[in-house]
């Protein structure tokens, strides 16, 4: 398959892919949940090349996950921001950071504390089911396919088991 | 910056990006949670070539998220399996489900349902605060760098702010 081939796919995985899976994105929307918005500032931040960052800018822009709107005229300047799409990424970024605060995080502690203003606690957020508000995991989560899809493997152990 | 240097940023989601921030990672592992565990079932649903799937196994070997074991022997043929940092991965993939089938399902539907076993319903796992058990988004949270560290961005807007 085709790397471009993969947005086709049924699975949401694959399609969200297309958007999600490449190293500069990731960065980029961790840094918009942060707060930054302007070319240059991402630049500065995350040393990439202007024409690296400018694809994966486009990218997410054509992918309806982030919107531009100017904010200087003469010349005309503009700041990327997330569209409601990109704003329904902050899950993703917040588990990938959980994850990377757990396993890569230094001695001195995670380099980034986050606060839910709701309560005021520093925390991390966790999943859990929408009905009964229990924790979710992949031992107390199974996955079946919807017909007409069958993309649910044909192996011996079943889905989300160890 | 290179590529290999990303992981060596102390930002958790420029490390994490290192092991995620690939779209055939994330399909593999999309996959493992499904069950698949043979490089032979991988090739067939992923349509990848055997090189490419094979450095990406290599790659969630040497980062510690599967491991191999032997269910075979003469000649001897390996399953790949989680490892309890892979397992930990599961928040990450659920996630990004949830958002593949919000903005790119088919008018059929989902092509995956999913089911909490604790309760019996079908659902999207949702984040929620460890303390006070109300749901966290971008809107009410915030983030602060910890010292020593001085990762969040001197910009004009807040942190996780729109």
């Amino acid at each position: 398959m085709k790397w471009d081939e993969i947005g086709q796919m049924q699975c949401s995985v694959a399609r969200s892919s297309a958007v999600l899976g490449d190293r500069w994105t990731l960065l980029i929307l961790s840094d918009v949940f942060l707060g930054v918005r302007r070319f240059e500032d991402f630049q500065k931040r995350l040393n990439l090349s202007r024409t690296t960052l400018a694809s994966r800018l486009q990218l997410l822009e054509r992918h309806d996950v982030l919107f531009r709107e100017p904010y200087q005229n003469n010349p005309v300047r503009y700041e990327y921001r997330l569209t409601a799409k990109g704003r329904d990424l902050f899950p993703v970024i917040t588990t990938i950071l959980n994850w990377g605060d757990k396993y890569y995080a230094d001695v001195a502690g995670v380099p980034i504390v986050r606060t839910h203003k709701t309560c005021g606690h520093d925390i991390q957020p966790q999943l859990v089911c929408p009905d009964c508000g229990e924790p979710v995991n992949e031992r107390n989560m199974t996955a079946r396919a919807r017909a007409p899809f069958a993309n649910i493997p044909d192996v011996e152990r079943g889905p989300f088991q160890r």
